[in-house]
Parts: structure tokens; C-alpha cells; sequence
């Protein structure tokens, strides 16, 4: 922006910058966000600012599956209506959402909290990987339970579903992973060739 | 969202909650905008809530003309190169940095604070032009003086620039509006009808 070095406020200007530094939120947006906190009530802006640091300094995480939770232990992983024996391996919170989302999977989580990325500098250490190894081995006949590797279909995601399998392989646990194919409603002409091939490859019987 | 009574935390609905509050922000983006803030160091999450109660609890507004200022006098109105006798009449804030990032005007500003809208509720006494009639009174000689109403092209604006002109044309001060007309570059066949029609009823003098 033209202005950029040249707002009318040195207060104004630190807040563009903060608010612009949040992903997606160009100088131009952060700016119309500040004019409208700032014709806001003061009581309204301070309750958003302390919602946000209020999540940030006191959320916490179920120490079994790792998923954002009020307490010690998520709603789902005291859920004992949940089949405690099927653990679906996410890569994040979001995924845990859109998957209850769908309300079809009656199973519990397990949040590695990233995906193994050279690129990003991210290593199986700083995923909670270890502590799914551990899930897995103290699971009571192994053989009889089940971990779905959940992980996007990129090379990030099948490289860390690789990882986890060699992690837990000899457990011998059942491991799978998400279908790939086209997706419900999706148009063959604009699937790409490695989606189509592979849902061609895992083609199933047609069943009327 | 399928999930929106439904989020892991109560500590993270709330920062959606609060976060969604924001003009444009979709549950979704506020989701996604509150997990970004979630996985920052605390310090930054800190300095990005602290610069924006700031904004909030400490702006100050220029006494002459209303703007954006860290001093009670802003950098405009205290800059004796800019003509302080051609008053600039704008909506808000961000009318007077757009006109800034031009950088074809030399004059002051007066900010009117909104426009306005007895449907949204807005009175002339909720605005500056009080002050603004003050101002044009307190000037030597008005009628070498000239103020520019700089409002938009809607009834609204239009509304607010005559109910101005009513305040002020006794002082004898020259009041100018905004020339209206196709914008640069605009195609003839796309241009509005009213806007066509204005800027044949002004048309210029060619002068190549």
C-alpha cells in the first residue's frame, strides 16, 4: 500500500502490522479490521483480546490422544461408548473436527500435531508419534484393534504414514488408510491422472 | 459447521466466538485464524492482543480534525506547507489515508466520523459537522477559503454533503464536491447509467 510507511497513527500501524501478520490477512484487510475494533466498545475488543489469550495460555491437551481438550482427558477418549480400540492418526486438531463432522466414525484419535516435512524442518521427534507407539503397545491383544493412518495424500502425508507403520508394525496391529479416489460429485474430466489412476486401481464391486 | 456446538474446548469456541465477530471473518477462517494463534509462541500471541488493546484504549484523535493522531494536533493539521485554509470533508479514517496515497492533495481534512443514515441510525448530531461549521466560522476571510466534500456518490453521501452545505454556505466559503465520471480506464459499455449521464453532464474541455 501506498501508505504503508505512512499511517496516520504509530498505534494504528502496529496494529496493521500485528493483525496483518495472521495468515491470509493482507495490509489492507488488517487495516479495515483495525478501524472496526477500534469503533468497537472498548469492553467488545477487550473481551476478543482476552478470548484469544485466554486459549492460548490455557488450553490444554488429552494426554492420551494429544486433541485440544478442557480437561486431562478429551470427551472423546472418555467416551466409552466410543470403540476405544480404533485410533484414527491425524495430523491436526482441524482433522479431528471434520472427521466427527461427517458423524461416521464411531472410533477415538490420535493427533500428531504436524506431518513429517524435511522441507519445514519438522522430524518424527516433534510429532507425537513415540506416544502412539506407546498407545499401540499397551493396547490389550494388538492384533484385534485398529489404527487408521488418516494423513493427507501427498508425499508429506505418505511419508510419515510410512514412518508410523514401521513404528507399529510389530505390534501387529491392523493398520489401514483413507480410500483415495474421486471425490463424491467429482467430474473425471477435471481428476487429476494420480487420482484417477489410483481409483482406478482400487476399483470396487458395483453394488446396486 | 456441523461441529459449531460442538467445538473440542470451551476455551476454543470462544476464541472463534469472539474471533468470528470480525466484519468478513466466517466461522471457518476464525477456526482456521484461532489454531494458527494456537500454535504461535505465547509472546507473539501476546504482543498481537497487546498492540490491539492499545489501539483500542490509547488512540487519540486530532482536536482540529478528528483524525487518527498520537498527538493532539495531527502531523496534517501541524504541517504549515499544506494549505490549512482548503478543508478536505471525509467519512472516515480511511477516506483521508486513500486521498493521502495519491499524493495530489495539499489541503487539510475534517473526518465526519460516518455519514449520514437514518436507517442505519446516524444523525448529523452523531457526526463532526458541528465542529466542521466551527472550524469554517473560526477562518479569516472563508470565502477565499474552500471546503471539498469528499463524500461518496450515495444517497447517503449525497444526504450528508447538503445537509453540510446548509451548515456552512452562510459563512460565504467556496464548497466544492468530487468530480464524478468515468473512472480511468473504465469501458463506456460497463459504466452505470447514472454515471454515464454525469459525466456527460460535466464534460470538459478537451485539452490535448
Amino acid at each position: 500500500m501506498a501508505y504503508k510507511e505512512n499511517y496516520p497513527s504509530v498505534l494504528l500501524s502496529e496494529a496493521v502490522e500485528a493483525i496483518s501478520s495472521l495468515p491470509g490477512v493482507g495490509r489492507r484487510s488488517a487495516l479495515r479490521l483495525a478501524l472496526h475494533l477500534l469503533k468497537q466498545p472498548a469492553e467488545n475488543v477487550h473481551h476478543f483480546t482476552e478470548a484469544i489469550n485466554h486459549l492460548r495460555d490455557d488450553v490444554c491437551y488429552c494426554r492420551r490422544c494429544r486433541m485440544i481438550s478442557d480437561s486431562e482427558l478429551c470427551a472423546i477418549c472418555a467416551d466409552h461408548s466410543r470403540d476405544q480400540r480404533t485410533i484414527c492418526v491425524v495430523e491436526s486438531v482441524r482433522d479431528v473436527m471434520s472427521i466427527e463432522a461427517t458423524g461416521q466414525y464411531h472410533g477415538v484419535y490420535h493427533v500428531l500435531g504436524g506431518i513429517i516435512s524435511p522441507i519445514a524442518g519438522v522430524g518424527p521427534s516433534d510429532l507425537t508419534i513415540r506416544e502412539l507407539a506407546e498407545r499401540v503397545n499397551t493396547l490389550e491383544a494388538p492384533s484385534e484393534a485398529e489404527v487408521i493412518l488418516a494423513l493427507s495424500g501427498d508425499v508429506e502425508g505418505e511419508t510419515t504414514a510410512f514412518y508410523i507403520y514401521r513404528q507399529i508394525e510389530a505390534s501387529g496391529i491392523k493398520v489401514s488408510t483413507l480410500a483415495r479416489g474421486l471425490g463424491f460429485g467429482d467430474d473425471l474430466e477435471y481428476a487429476d491422472a494420480l487420482t484417477l489412476g489410483r481409483s482406478l486401481t482400487n476399483r470396487q464391486i458395483f453394488q446396486p
